[in-house]
């Protein structure tokens, strides 16, 4: 229940108040130069403290340590663990929140499933576990790439009525909301800034493409790749949706708007458009796999909040942390990440056969 | 890849062009009566011909057959296997699609992944594999009900501009629909009719309800409750989108919309509104767990169709079968089923830690 | 609890009061062409009734049938299933047994674990159940030798003092015990023989060689070679101990006598012989591997017995059902297949990683 | 491949040339009150340095850290991890066996399958991880004691003709070898001096004890008691071979003399001898578990040996290290702890059914 799929596969176990955090990656096929710097870049990609809009709290979460699993840059063949540093662990004053259940955080069923907890920290419930996952997306990225020229790009697709259309993928690590289009940039910038300067936090949506598919990957029953996705990405702390294909839409669709020929184009069979993300049999094509994930507003706010007690009295009450207006930019490397750990295991599941 | 989940778990491996189809339920507990007439009604809820609104194609789906794991009626704690004949498989002509990838099926992902293939069937392609879903929804629905007092629900939220507002989980079986809105019922009915009239098929969304969970269900990091119901929905065939909580709405949403108090109404914890489902810390409360399914039209469709051979030539052919304009009545209860798995499964976690 | 291994896996969940008994095997590679008579041939090498010295119930196991994952002789790439008829499902007068816990039989120990039992059957424990598995060896043996050029020879090593010590591999299939040694097989025989006609049993052991293993099989913490070989040997119903290398007789070696050294003969690392089955770092090199299992008596025999009924009372009774007085050579194609499912899911999960 | 068991599981994934090592124990449910000083004592049993027949090097095991899972002196419910300092890591001169395959070493295989090694440490293949497995087994212990009142003890049962026979729990921790007979050990212990001091290692026999097992232990067809205990059994380095019930010495048993009858003494049905171990359908009664491990004589030795170098070539060479004569004290809470895992693991599948 803390591993995550089949071959390659991650695993987390530390808890939010311990004096560092890790992951394990495991079956990566030995011999693999890995470059160091990548990690630490995607790590940077994911900390707090990055922009105005998000988090002022800061972590250095770059500085990570190896500490199994990587012999001279390369890959041992066996469970690669990477270690990062917890180094902002310095108390706040939790005596406001000792014996109340915060809305929408594990303090309740926490209390109710395992009959203990620990006011001070999330455990297992904190979303800094995020963290973990990006360690595997940073050294992932890099084997599909070089391997299969697999490439995975998320980006902010909508906030508030704000979408983005014309995407370039160049154009999403040079603007702090890490959206895809040149166009929608500086206005869903000032809305979130907005956002934030009112003590708010919004929710958005997060699209992701996965650039040269195998047109061999997935399995056909139940571990389909609109499966498995969809299991990752609601893994995800924040995420309350999954689509892909022709989304939610589809209930304004018929058939007859909605289906898609095969058209030989160059010698290749391709299509006009992605109702169906070109997953067939639920087997990828060479098509780009493109979907969305839909995520809810922050909870850690700066505000006054209504809750209950452990004697369950309606009480008020305010936590003073800073927090993100939007966690928008930091989820992109994570949504990366799960789709790479995805696409990574199910790659090695059909190399098993051959 | 053929089994789904860790403790409750089935198992399906038939392919569509055998003469029986069955699943294997695991893992439940011995002696538990099993009313088998639910299993016959559960089935009879799934088959086509139901109404004309659904393929008029007939099978005798209600005759399974218990092969091992029932005694006297009753759970011997071994591996449930129950199998149904299948009755209707006498061949079509299928020599005009022998050489030929059909679009929005699997002929060219299986050619290609696996180099072998049928042209007469889909193998492990056929959504007729969730009726192996349905017979361990109909044991495993007994058992949440009389164990723990949990009911599921699922019935058509929305039918193109349609829908369903004010539930009652009566009217659902009452309507060949399985809308839970008695006012708008018969506009979809008559929309759906058309569609059929027309040769055409059409998108629609359901919605879920899972009734009186215990307050520790889900585990907090991979096996979310929210993880493992989008893995199990977005398994089924037809499904493009899972969505909870807030839904995909949660982009039009902030904090100071979207965030929910704890009140104390009748010394119970409860809230306004469903925004985040009540999973909170990704552990169940006592409040019903509601999520909604995308689901696409359907793609066998009796119309002329384009798409390229095996030769990569582009052609034209008709499939001459009968088809659903509509599938939605009959994945009704593949949705419940798979909500139901899910559940159990987490129930059966849960309970080897006491 | 019912699949074993990982990538090549087999699942069984029949009872042996049903009217059929199955194996499900997972993950053998695509357009593999399957030899059927070989399937065949390996049910008749474990059937009963095969010689004077295997119980003289006749099971016409040799007529399966294939339910999925074979299509013109080739693998399909998705689950293989099998079925076998059982005929002589004709039921005993179990009247005197009704009410009773048989020793060395599941009885009691059902009775107290699922509350439930059938009185007439063994439910999942029957060792009828490895029918199942010797059909997955018939598969995955042809697949190994063709792909890999390994092959794995089972024999009778040691019935009461008699040992086989030089073993032709083709003498084998020529004795009725399957024991590799020709100047020893009379005698055991004539032993075993003497055995049946005295309503008794005996215990024995069976020596298993895998030949031309790869050098890259095995993982080296717990799925080591020795670690997964000794499980699926003890998953053998009658299976009292596992024993490699030095077997148990390590006891009387210090290392000075133990020890082995790499000698370069034509160009290859050997060795001159075998106390640690040259299974270095848990990894597999190009040498034989060879362990031996231990057997039991059957205990189901034709002679009167003691035991105690549901009320606690201490009864006798008998049994006149026929029975095996060495079921040794049913054994060895068990053996076989067991050591065939390890190698093979080791093979596939060192290939995913290529 | 680097977690054992279903639920409760333990992972490791360190390697020898770290400085710290660590094992994530899963599932132990939460509230449950855990005595630190049973970890710290456990650790010093199998620890290096303990007596004159142990290797001399020295290693601070006890002082271990916990980084989650334990709160207050409670388990959390969530993965405990647990973590030792390796502090006796100044590397050895290694330049002797830099370019050289060690016998009986990881060295050979590690260079054909992953194609990169370390010469100075083994990774993965070190015997040191089963520290790992002691940690949990100081935890399992505590909680199948407490809850069920089972206890497990390991002690030397034969080195070379030494047997011990009158076994007394109480005296193993009372003598350096942790045999259980007081008759016998100074004879063993005189023995095994001799060894030592003759640079030789030696090899010996294992016996465990599971007092009190509960009624309804183990799962019918794979995840046999048996196969579980020797599948864990031979998951340990130094292993060579599992044996129950009759022993390997069942090749001189026929089923009169092997046969088991159940008695009725004091309302509890119970057996005289043990050639069964007394589980019945691979399920445990009351009667205690008991089991044999033969393990081989240590190969790193203080002598000159023979091998083969990178390039083939025969070549002599010596490592100076200290060594073992006899590992076996530090192997009988190795043993114990790995019977708990699979006992624990048995517990918690069949609470999940209740």
């Amino acid at each position: 229940m803390n591993t995550h799929w089949t071959l390659f596969k991650i695993t987390t176990f530390w808890e939010s108040h311990g004096n560092a955090l890790w992951v394990v990656i495991d079956w990566l096929p030995s011999n693999f130069e890995i470059d160091m710097d990548n990690i630490a870049n995607e790590l940077g990609r994911r900390k707090p403290g990055q922009s105005v809009i998000t988090t002022q709290r800061k972590e250095n979460d770059e500085n990570f340590e190896v500490l199994s699993g990587i012999f001279e840059w390369k890959s041992t063949g066996h469970p690669i663990t990477i270690i990062v540093k917890n180094e902002n662990q310095k108390s706040n004053d939790y005596s406001n929140i000792k014996d109340l259940f915060r809305p929408n955080h594990a303090d309740l069923t926490y209390h109710l499933k395992y009959g203990i907890r620990d006011y001070r920290w999330g455990w297992r419930s904190s979303g800094r576990e995020t963290l973990s996952r990006v360690i595997a997306w940073a050294i992932a990225k890099q084997y599909l790439k070089e391997k299969f020229g697999i490439e995975i790009f998320a980006f902010t697709k909508q906030v508030w009525e704000f979408k983005a259309e014309k995407i370039d993928y160049k154009f999403i690590e040079q603007n702090i909301l890490r959206t895809g289009d040149e166009k929608i940039a500086s206005k869903m910038i000032e809305y979130v800034e907005g956002i934030k300067n009112d003590w708010n936090s919004v929710g958005w949506i997060i699209e992701c493409h996965i650039k040269n598919p195998p047109s061999w990957l997935g399995e056909p029953v139940f571990d389909k790749i609109k499966s498995r996705l969809a299991s990752s990405m609601l893994s995800i702390w924040w995420a309350l949706g999954f689509e892909y294909g022709a989304w939610f839409d589809t209930v304004n669709l018929t058939w007859k708007t909605y289906n898609e020929w095969f058209y030989n184009t160059h010698w290749k069979v391709c299509s006009k458009h992605n109702n169906y993300a070109w997953i067939l049999g639920w087997i990828s094509t060479w098509e780009d796999i493109i979907f969305r994930v839909a995520i809810k507003p922050t909870s850690s706010i700066y505000a006054e909040q209504k809750t209950v007690d452990i004697n369950w009295n309606e009480v008020d009450f305010q936590i003073h942390w800073r927090h993100d207006p939007c966690i928008l930019p930091r989820v992109v490397p994570v949504i990366e990440a799960m789709s790479a750990i995805d696409i990574l295991d199910l790659v090695l599941l059909n190399n098993s056969k051959k």
